[in-house]
């Protein structure tokens, strides 16, 4: 602590993310990346933009990616917010449209970010304990609330809402906004945006780090209602007016212009998560129903922690959370079928 | 306003950046940008980049880049903090070190995304006159303050405070942080960071967008005290794991790393600025000593806005503010020797 920080600082608890080795040749399923490479396509269109146009300033509302995003979902521009990876997106989220004067609602075992950003932003928040097999109960959220987040499917448990049931958590809070945070929606779930033409007080958040394998581009998005967007334009234009550089736009517009490798990549994805579970099943391990691409696993008899250095000695990373009701889980990204089966033979 | 918006972004007024025009062939004098690209070796580092790691997470400290940082100012990678460009370094300073009792203070001609931060996280500032020549005097700064944030240069006035100045700005402050924001400082300036290992309430901003001709890459730092840097990584890792892409830190450390062709560059801009200040004085223009790639020029008998429209239909960009006391005032970016010519021409 300095005499120099503003005194909120003093408080902060940083998110801390997974670890980012610098060894080569690790089995890394710690962080949830799509184990295949961008679309050939997003890598030629960034390369176009390696040029001495770096010398300017990238367009401030990345309308081009805003209309990439715009087409693939069908819904307009003014619909769309951009910003820095979903993890800026959210940050924004929380600053702009989550403070007033209830507390903020979402689950107990879900993103560990969320209680971060409302550190950051002074709100208070009510974590509502997801059930016994690790749901969300949507009546628990049906009580006043200055806002409600929630990831679809869940992290760090894989666990899908469907649809019917986000609508209802939607349609009980008309009048504080409804976050589905769809990170791992495209690995097995169905996307809210669907529904927001219907409720204004719906948003929804997804990323190109995970289905679109661009962890290392840093884009995220938000849709909703116009005038929800305008929060965020708002405070983005009042924080840094130039959030997604140039190479970022282009590699990121065609990725989603490119539906045939993204369809293809999760398809792949999905079906090793099949394979993968039943070969966990096979070592004993109970696993979660998982959307997503990874998956949240528990043996009966042995130690989270200690499979997990095991694990690491070997050569495999994957990621557990010293967090109450779900300290005995190990969550595990996808790999491919290799590292999957490498994972299998570590255990 | 919608009534979901958190209370303060009804107030907010944003940041309106310079035009980033969407067609071909205009010479674009108005925001600042290098006329020549970025170091070869910049674009050969971040074409390297651009294969299937973009699947994954960048580190998120940024090491190679830190590192490269450090080198080249010759301080230790814990006084460097870096961010998403210098605006969004800016942001995390305003909401980390400037939330205090009194009032921050900054010139009433300077950037004008300071009053922006300042809205955006509820802090009082008053601006501080600059002299009738337009300079920032030091004794009016020795006061009572949260902060004290100022360019050097100046913008949009392109003049310089002399580091000796600065210096008695620091001084002057002891008990609160003095931030100089050395954007352009490497067109004619000297930077503070030299200062900074003995005055741990000085940190010093400069970003890639100027004389790194990377504005479309979005890479800003900060150099200070460890004390003041914590601050600012407990903000941001609060806010964003990963600000900075993969293909951003490997472009930006391969930029501070060739220096021949960053000095062989910025020698040109400032041949070119002497060039250009002759030029308008022919035309009758008064220019403000410039010590930045853009020079602040007013012309007697003609009306600054009227200039500007007229260039613009000549397909000249530059920028004018319509704001007390700089009304008559245009700003106007070094281009290259034609570019610069053609603005003479078109004058």
């Amino acid at each position: 602590m300095s005499r120099f920080w503003s005194p909120f600082v003093k408080n902060l608890v940083p998110y801390v993310p997974g670890e980012q080795p610098k060894v080569a040749n690790l089995v890394k399923l710690n962080t949830n990346e799509n184990p295949y490479g961008p679309s050939p396509k997003a890598i030629e269109a960034m390369r176009a933009e390696l040029c001495d146009a770096l010398r300017l300033y990238p367009d401030p509302n990345s309308d081009l990616l805003k209309q990439a995003v715009a087409d693939y979902y069908g819904v307009q521009t003014n619909q769309v917010f951009l910003g820095n990876g979903s993890d800026e997106v959210l940050a924004h989220i929380f600053h702009g449209l989550f403070q007033h004067d209830q507390p903020l609602l979402f689950p107990d075992i879900s993103y560990s970010f969320y209680p971060v950003y409302c550190g950051l932003y002074g709100i208070a928040f009510e974590a509502v304990p997801l059930d016994e097999q690790f749901q969300i109960r949507p009546q628990d959220y049906a009580r006043p609330n200055a806002g409600i987040i929630f990831p679809n499917p869940n992290a760090p448990t894989g666990c899908l809402l469907p649809l019917e049931a986000v609508e209802q958590i939607v349609q009980a809070s008309p009048d504080s906004v409804v976050v589905v945070d769809e990170a791992y929606v495209d690995f097995g779930g169905e996307t809210a945006i669907t529904l927001v033409d219907r409720y204004p007080n719906l948003l929804v958040t997804q990323t190109v780090s995970k289905s679109r394998s661009l962890a290392g581009l840093r884009v995220g998005l938000a849709v909703g209602h116009p005038d929800l967007i305008e929060a965020l334009e708002r405070i983005k234009n009042s924080f840094n007016s130039y959030p997604i550089d140039r190479v970022a736009v282009a590699g990121a517009a065609a990725a989603f212009a490119d539906k045939a490798y993204f369809e293809d990549t999760c398809a792949k994805v999905i079906a090793s998560r099949e394979k993968l579970v039943q070969g966990l099943n096979e070592h004993g391990f109970e696993v979660l129903p998982s959307a997503a691409n990874f998956i949240f696993a528990r043996h009966p008899d042995q130690d989270a922690a200690a499979i997990a250095a095991r694990l690491r000695e070997k050569g495999v990373i994957v990621r557990h959370f010293k967090q109450e009701r779900i300290a005995q889980f190990l969550r595990i990204s996808i790999g491919t079928p290799e590292q999957n089966q490498a994972l299998l033979d570590a255990l």
